[in-house]
């Protein structure tokens, strides 16, 4: 089937003469996580994972993709005939480096210009330069063989009431509006679902999990023009949209949109643009390839979203609170698995008020699968339960007043001295670094080592951030903050930490074959005191649910660290406590006790 | 008499038509502390301060200097006509955009080429060229009318034999030309002092407390050239340069030299090479800037260099101990001032074998003295010691095994409870950041928060970094590692932590008015276990002086600091006590007992 694909696929790239075609993981928007209808890369090569991408030419197919999937591809490219790229071992070229040295003078390379971000179609644009050859960008060939294509998402399209947002459209475009004279540019285009939405206070259907709709916006100096499948918003929706001086062109409309610009800067952040559209505007205009001002104006929660995200904490927490009581109590007596555990959790928030939906599918992962940090329980996997080991849960919600992502890791019964151990370390570090007072102008990298510090001394290391921003009903990851000790450019999650941003904090320790240990919280960044030396910030802990004493060794903890476990433990009581049964409340005094 | 000498500048001015002169503070190696011959500001406006740039036009003249010599400028430019320009004051312009902005159409800016880098050259060729003005950089106009200018420094050279260096020249030279081969230049151009010294195993006495001699240094592919006046070299030198391949120029021939090459890529750190060099390589070759690779060959101590540092912070504990001794035994009962202790201090250290000189100006600061980080005590300033509050002294020596760099601050008598409090959380500070363990990879960025965390918690910064690296019997500061939370590029002490890499670890509490605590010790960056998760590396702490228990609240210290100041006296106990006096041990026992 991946051959007849592959065939059907070279015969449209001879007939236009392309001898190189790429296809990669992504849709229209550079968005994290894709829908159905933008699989290309999957069903030319049969690879179901996440991240990969796809070259054909006329003698050789490869699929390039990271150390998460070696196994994975190799198993599902058996017989195709595609050569497995593993990305980041010695020898393996990367894909620019290997499209460059397969390319003849004079050659062809094909994409389509949509799926692609900016500054990667450069990169093909400069090697196709080199050997006098040339991009083919204007076509989907994979489209055009790909019979039963799903239809491009086309959910409803809802409105973030101003309770909710705090601001409205008008103040929010008003804020970029100014960033974008400040750059000098006359229009604005933004690509990212999440910033669209953000700024529009409108949410929709389009990515499972997060409530965003496909479309690209330009903000002119004058007017604001949404490019959008007009069928996905009803009366309100329109409504709300001309109130916001926002008017309406198809969603394709984006690209003559893009080459009718004329002898104006253009902002846009070419990172997150496609190439299609970059290129349009290059005809006739000047690009300005900056972060979209919005990414930055969301990441600084407003008051009223804040408000909001403690409420939908305060409700995530009692779902989750409720979910251990029931997993502490039921543990070797009833079954349960780790899909069964993780669609008692899900039952648990639905029941709460305003819940949309999970914010990301859920890693319930049970001894030794949680060591693998991005595990996802299949029917296959599925394991069941004992009363021993841990259970690692790693979850959150979307809710009307915001978006939470919290991690648990639970004592199902025995643990060795080791277990406990990591497990009083890995909550060490979670409050060492939630407990932090630090002069304004710190970013992740200066205060990641106060997460890592009691991990390291012990020789253990996680090979992941720290932690990661948080959206208000919207991606769940996101930029500029975060914690990590090493820049990685294209993270975008090294900015400086202000008041009002919102950063996980969820060191962890994984042992291969054995157990996995992480404990998530959600910090605001808050002001403390301004004296002669500047302005000291500090962080706000959001997130109420116990961290299991079970595992908790406190002769491993300083004083000063069984009083911040003691502090935040008493926090969770009051908050949670009111919404809880009687025998929940005995059972929370006893796992918030102090210790 | 300053208005007399820049009349005389502006006659030599007019008569080559020069509009706008600019005088730095530097040589003509862009060294960190410059000898009297160098001081053509302070000539030409009267003021003494360390750092300060002079621009003099023909209607105006006009000083830029920093905060800390504010006051003292103000005084000295008084009654001189020229303008204090407070640099950092909001609305106060930057030296070049003032040139900028006096500069007429087609008009010319003079400077000596030698004495500015040319980085900053650069950039007043760039301010020319947008008005199609002109520069003017082969005179040294002040020279022309400064009378009794001291001599060019001319100290005799001295060889560091193969003991104390560890590498011949050779050795040093062939790493560099695989450096150079990387770069893929065939030339390398060395202005920096520190470097060349250090590559030749050869030391000098040009620069007060940095035993480096005036020269350039040019290594090519087969041959490599010293610019250096043949009267500072004896026999033996000449015959250590012969057998090391190194061949001898005039000091001043580097300009010809740099003229006379052509075609080929020269390799040179603009930021350290001065103008002039740099306008003539660029006649006929290419420039391939990049940092000097002896920069981070000498910062990476080889194994020779680090024992004999080992021995000669040995040396110099034992002269700082003996110091504390004294002053403890004879506050209150004989007559000390700040000026006395330090010279005592001295005396204490010349008697040390192998002692070199002082490595820089030592600080000896009582009470509110010390709040000023930079002080040093002048005949007026000078204060007597009271049996209360704390003294701040910052010393270090060179020996011919290495250089060091120490501060204590020592109770007096009566302290406050926040000058206890003060004093114990440096203490702390200083101990969190010399007991890191971290994977390699780090960067002083990463770890800066382990000594700041304990001060920032309290509300309290220092307005500087936390360390610096030290030279091998060369100049104090050294790059390209350092501790700080915030890049400063220029600084360029933010680079990775390397495994032989020397740095000081020294925070401090400030209060103006009141007192000044800093505790500085010197860390060798040093391996700790590699495993799965990567090499791991920790500090090994090379000085052994006790730091003061009698200000020391072990009430607030944790169990796990409490053990590390512990461990720390035990091993100065051990290091220092077979050097001292019977009276003197005793009293070290106590000064380290376990608290």
């Amino acid at each position: 089937m991946i051959q007849e694909r592959l065939k059907a696929l070279r015969t449209l790239m001879r007939e236009r003469g392309i001898d190189i075609y790429i296809i990669p993981t992504s849709d229209f928007h550079q968005s994290e996580y894709v829908g159905e209808y933008f699989k290309a890369r999957k069903y030319m090569t049969g690879f179901t994972g996440s991240a990969g991408t796809a070259v054909v030419t006329m003698e050789e197919a490869g699929l390039w993709t990271d150390g998460r999937y070696f196994i994975q591809a190799e198993a599902q490219l058996k017989g195709s005939g595609i050569k497995l790229f593993k990305m980041g071992e010695e020898g393996v070229p990367k894909v620019e480096a290997y499209v460059e040295s397969v390319l003849k003078e004079g050659g062809r390379i094909g994409f389509d210009g949509r799926v692609l971000d900016a500054k990667n179609g450069e990169c093909y644009a400069e090697i196709a330069e080199k050997k006098a050859a040339h991009l083919y960008t204007k076509e989907d060939l994979v489209g055009m063989i790909w019979k039963e294509r799903p239809q491009l998402p086309a959910h409803k399209v809802w409105i973030v009431e101003k309770a909710y947002a705090g601001k409205t459209i008008e103040e929010k475009i008003k804020e970029v509006r100014e960033k974008m004279k400040e750059e000098g540019a006359e229009v604005h285009i933004l690509s990212s679902l999440y910033d669209i939405a953000w700024l529009l206070n409108l949410r929709g259907g389009d990515i499972n999990h997060v409530p965003v709709f496909l479309s690209f916006l330009s903000v002119e100096k004058e007017r604001a023009i949404l490019f959008v499948n007009e069928k996905i918003l009803d009366a309100d929706v329109l409504t709300h949209l001309r109130e916001g001086g926002i008017s309406i062109q198809h969603y394709e409309g984006i690209y003559e949109y893009a080459k009718s610009l004329l002898e104006v800067k253009v902002l846009l952040s070419q990172a997150e643009t496609n190439y299609q559209i970059v290129d349009h505007v290059k005809m006739h205009a000047e690009i300005v390839d900056r972060p979209n001002p919005s990414e930055f104006l969301k990441a600084v929660k407003n008051e009223t979203e804040l408000k909001n995200t403690r409420i939908a904490h305060l409700k995530d927490a009692v779902a989750v609170t409720k979910f251990m009581y029931w997993l502490k109590t039921n543990i070797g007596k009833a079954e349960i698995t780790e899909i069964s555990a993780s669609d008692y959790l899900e039952k648990l928030r639905r029941e709460q008020e305003h819940f949309l939906d999970l914010s990301f599918d859920t890693i319930s992962a049970y001894g030794p699968n949680a060591a693998m940090m991005h595990y996802s329980a299949t029917e296959e996997s599925n394991a069941r339960l004992k009363p021993e080991g841990f259970l690692l849960v790693d979850s959150g919600g979307h809710y009307l007043e915001g978006t939470t992502d919290i991690t648990r890791t639970f004592a199902l019964g025995k643990l060795t001295k080791e277990e406990k151990l990591h497990f009083t370390a890995v909550c060490r570090s979670n409050l060492n670094l939630a407990n932090a007072k630090f002069l304004y102008g710190c970013c992740g990298i200066n205060l990641d080592i106060l997460a890592r510090g009691p991990l390291w001394a012990l020789g253990i290391d996680y090979r992941c951030g720290t932690g990661h921003g948080v959206g208000h009903i919207l991606n769940v990851h996101e930029g500029p903050n975060g914690f990590r000790w090493r820049i990685v450019p294209e993270r975008n999650d090294s900015g400086k930490l202000e008041a009002g941003m919102i950063t996980t904090d969820e060191p962890g320790v994984y042992i291969e074959g054995k157990y996995g240990i992480r404990t998530e919280n959600e910090l605001i960044t808050v002001k403390d005191e301004k004296n002669e030396y500047g302005q000291f910030m500090k962080f706000e802990n959001i997130t109420y649910v116990p961290i299991d004493l079970d595992a908790i060794l406190p002769e491993e903890m300083t004083a000063r660290e069984r009083k911040e476990l003691n502090d935040y433990h008493k926090m969770v009581y009051e908050k949670i406590s009111p919404y809880l049964t009687r025998e929940e409340q005995e059972w929370l005094k006893y796992y918030t006790r102090p210790i």
